[in-house]
C-alpha cells in the first residue's frame, strides 16, 4: 500500500498548473477579489505618479533655506497654495515658496518640503526656522516606489486587499485571472438520501456532497453537483462519464471500499482513465482511488477546456472524505488553480497535546480536533468523544489534524505533535 | 495618545455582539456556507440513527459463537442479506445469521457483528472461525454519537465543511445564522479619482475603497461603497449621516489627519456620535478616529436594525488604512459578527527574522513583509523596498505584520518578533 507522503506526490505530479493562455479569463477590477492572477500585471503610471509632498509644509528651493536658523531664518515669498488633488500654476521662483499639503505635487522649481512646524507665517511670508536636512527632504519621489512598465504583480497572487489597491492604484480595469476551476462531486450509495429526503430505516442521508460544495466553494472552485448515484454500474457510469466530460476534477464519494473496488476500477478504465492510486496508508481514508484522464485519449470530449481530468474517489464516510481531501485533494486543487508551490500546503505546525495519542500503528493516523495558539506556542487538543471515523458529529469546529507516524502506536501526553492545519 | 492595547481594549467594548432576537435570519441549508450560527443547532434525529454494522460480514447472536474456533467453528444458517439502505427482513433467530455490509442496519436478534475474513461460507451457511471478544462487536450503536434533542452545534460556529456535513445528516434544512453585518464605506479627499477616471496632474486614484471592498467581503460583510466624498464640511455630513444611518460599521479613510481633525470631529458631535479614540501610538496609523452613535440618541434613523453604529475614521494612506483594519477593525468586526472571543483575533505568532528591524521608537511600529513556515518555524521577511507608509506598492503580497514594541528602536538580525498573522 502507498504511504501518503508517496500519495501525496502521485496526486500533486497529476495535478497540473493551469495553463496560461487556456485557462485565462479576463474580469473587471472588483470582480477579481479572491482570484489568482493568470499574467503579470504592469502599468503605463509611475507610483507615486509625480514627485509629491510627505509632509503639510512648504516646497522651496534648497539654496534658499539651507543656511538658515531660527536666529537668521529664510524669509520667503508665499506665491501659491497647493492642496492635494491641484496642479501647481507657477514655478517656485529663487526667494519664493508655495504652501503645500501631503500628497500635493511638488511645484517646478522647488525640490525640497519644509515642514510646517518649522516654519512662522506672516501674510505672504515664511520665516524657515530650520535648514532641511538635505535637498529633496520630504519629497516623494515619482517612480520611488514603482516604474512604468516594470512587472508590478506577478502570475500565481491572489489578490486579497493589499493586491485590490495596488491594482486600483495602477488604475488596471481589466484583471487576467486563472478561470474557476469546476469540480464535479457526486454521492454513490443505495442506503444515501439528501437531506430533504424522508429517512426510511437503514437510509443514511448523504453529507458529503454538502460538506464538499463548501470546501471547494470556500477555496474558489465551481462544484457542480450531480446527486446521488444508485449503486449500480451502468448508472455509475454515466454519471462518471458526465462528470469527466465536464469538470477539471471528480470527487466521487462511496463505492470505494474492498467489496465495491473491481467495480470502479472497470469503468474508469473502460472510461479511458488511469489508476494512479489504489488504497493509502492513512486512516482515515484508506480507500482513496486517484485516476488520471487524459484528453484525446478517452472517450469523451471536453466541451469546457482541454485540460485533463483527475478523479478522486473518496470514502464514503465523511469523515474520511474530510481527511482526504485536506491531506490531498487541496493542495492539488491549489495548484491546479495556479497558486505557487508554497501556497499549495497542507501547513503541518508543531503543537504540543496535553493528552496521549494512540493507534494501531498500522497507517499514518489523523486525529481530528483543535488547534489553539497559547502565548505564541501551538496546542492540539483531540475532539471530545469517539475517533471513531464513522463519528462525523466531533469532527465540527476541526482545526487540526494531528498526525501519528505510521510505526507509532503511543504518544504520551505533553508532546510536541506533527499538526495539519485545517484551513477555511 | 493612547496606546495600542489601550484603542484595541476600547474598540472591542465598543463592538458589540449580535442581537440573538434582532440579528438573525433562517437560510436554506446550503446557503449557511461560511455563515455563522445564531441559535444551537438540534435534531430529533440520533446519531448513528440506528444500530448498524461497522464491517463487511455476518450479525449473529454473541451466544452461539462465543466459544467457536477454527477447530471447532460456530455453524449458522444464513437467512437474510442486508446492504447498506435495506431494511431487515426477519429476527435473527438461535443458530442463524445475516449476511451484513458497512453501514447497514443491525436485524433484531443479532447483537454482534463477525468479520467476514473470520468466517467461511458454504452455500446458506457460514462457519464462524474466531470468536467475537465481546457482545455488540463491531455494532455501531444508535446514539452513540449524537443523542437526540441534545445541542449539535453551538452559536458562534462558522458552518464550514465539517459543520456543513454535521447539518445535513440532521437533516437540519433551515439554518438560523447571524445576518451580514453592513458596512459603509467611504474616502474623502478631492486629490481622489476613481481608478476609471483620468489621473490629471496632481490627482491620486482611490484604492481604499477597493481594498476595503476585498477585505470585507471576504469577511462576510456587506460593503455598501459611497464613493469619494468631496472634501467640504456639507458633503462629509450628508455622507456620514448617509453612512450611520444604514450601517453596523462605517469605514471611512482620509480626512483625519492634523489639520482637518477638528472638522470631522465637528460633524460627529453635530450627528450625535461620541469620539473614543483620535489618535493611536501606532506606525503606520496614528490619525485613526473611532466614534461610536448609539441608536436612540442621535439624529438619524436605522432603517436596517436598531443596532448601534460603530465608526471608523481610517487614514488616506492605503498602507496605514489597512495596517489600522488588520489591527483594529477586524477584530471589532469578527466580534460584531457574531464570532466567539478565541476567533477576534489579532492571531500573533513568533516568528525569526533574519534581518534588523528599526523605528523611531515613539511608536508601536508594523513592518509589512512575508511570514513563511520552515520546517515548523515562523520566519519573517520585511518588504523589499521601502517600508514607507505611502508605498502601498510593497504591501502586495503581506501576510504578516512585524511588532517593534514602543520603546525599541533596534532588533537585531535573527531574533524572534512578534508577528501579527494577517488572514484572508
Amino acid at each position: 500500500m502507498l504511504s501518503v507522503k508517496e500519495a501525496e506526490s502521485i496526486v500533486l505530479n497529476l495535478a497540473q498548473p493551469p495553463d496560461s493562455q487556456r485557462d485565462v479569463e479576463t474580469v473587471d477590477l472588483l470582480a477579481a477579489s479572491g482570484r489568482i492572477l493568470a499574467a503579470p500585471v504592469t502599468s503605463s503610471l509611475d507610483f507615486p505618479y509625480w514627485d509629491n509632498s510627505a509632509m503639510d509644509g512648504y516646497a522651496v528651493r534648497f539654496a534658499d533655506v539651507e543656511n538658515c536658523s531660527a536666529e537668521k531664518p529664510a524669509v520667503l515669498e508665499v506665491v501659491e497654495e497647493i492642496p492635494a488633488g491641484s496642479r501647481p500654476q507657477n514655478t517656485v521662483q529663487p526667494g519664493e515658496a508655495a504652501r503645500i499639503f501631503t500628497g500635493a505635487m511638488m511645484p517646478d522649481g522647488a525640490d525640497t518640503v519644509v515642514m510646517q512646524e518649522e516654519t512662522r507665517r506672516e501674510g505672504d511670508r515664511i520665516f524657515v526656522l530650520v535648514a532641511p536636512e538635505k535637498p529633496q527632504a520630504f519629497v516623494r519621489h515619482k517612480g520611488a516606489f514603482y516604474q512604468a512598465g516594470t512587472t508590478l504583480l506577478n502570475p500565481g497572487t491572489v489578490i486579497n486587499a493589499p493586491e485590490m489597491a495596488v491594482l486600483a492604484t495602477a488604475q488596471c480595469l481589466q484583471v487576467p485571472v486563472y478561470r474557476r476551476l469546476r469540480v464535479a462531486i457526486f454521492s454513490t450509495g443505495d442506503e444515501l438520501v439528501s437531506p430533504d429526503q424522508p429517512l426510511s430505516p437503514g437510509k443514511l442521508v448523504d453529507s458529503n456532497q454538502y460538506a464538499l460544495t463548501v470546501l471547494l466553494a470556500q477555496m474558489g472552485c465551481e462544484p457542480i453537483r450531480l446527486g446521488i448515484i444508485p449503486d449500480n454500474k451502468d448508472a455509475l457510469q454515466k454519471a462518471i462519464g458526465q462528470a469527466i466530460s465536464t469538470a477539471d476534477v471528480v470527487l466521487s464519494t462511496g463505492g470505494v471500499s474492498v467489496g465495491d473496488y473491481d467495480y470502479v476500477e472497470k469503468i474508469l478504465a473502460d472510461l479511458g482513465g488511469k489508476i494512479h492510486i489504489q488504497a493509502v496508508a492513512i486512516k482515515p481514508g484508506k480507500p482513496l482511488t486517484v485516476a488520471a484522464f487524459k484528453r484525446g485519449e478517452t472517450k469523451y470530449d471536453a466541451p469546457i477546456s482541454s485540460s485533463d481530468c483527475l478523479y478522486f474517489g473518496l470514502p464514503g464516510n465523511p469523515v474520511s472524505a474530510l481527511v482526504c481531501c485536506w491531506r490531498f485533494v487541496v493542495p492539488a486543487l491549489r495548484k491546479m488553480s495556479g497558486l505557487g508551490a508554497d501556497a499549495w500546503g497542507p501547513e503541518f505546525v508543531k503543537a504540543r497535546c496535553n493528552v496521549e495519542l494512540r493507534s494501531i500503528g498500522k497507517r499514518e493516523t489523523y486525529v481530528w480536533g483543535k488547534l489553539y495558539l497559547v502565548m505564541g506556542v501551538w496546542e492540539f487538543e483531540p475532539a471530545s468523544g469517539s475517533q471513531n471515523s464513522a463519528n462525523l458529529i466531533n469532527l465540527a469546529n476541526t482545526t487540526g489534524l494531528a498526525v501519528l507516524p505510521a510505526a507509532e502506536t503511543w504518544i504520551p501526553p505533553g508532546e510536541f505533535v506533527e499538526v495539519l492545519k485545517v484551513s477555511y
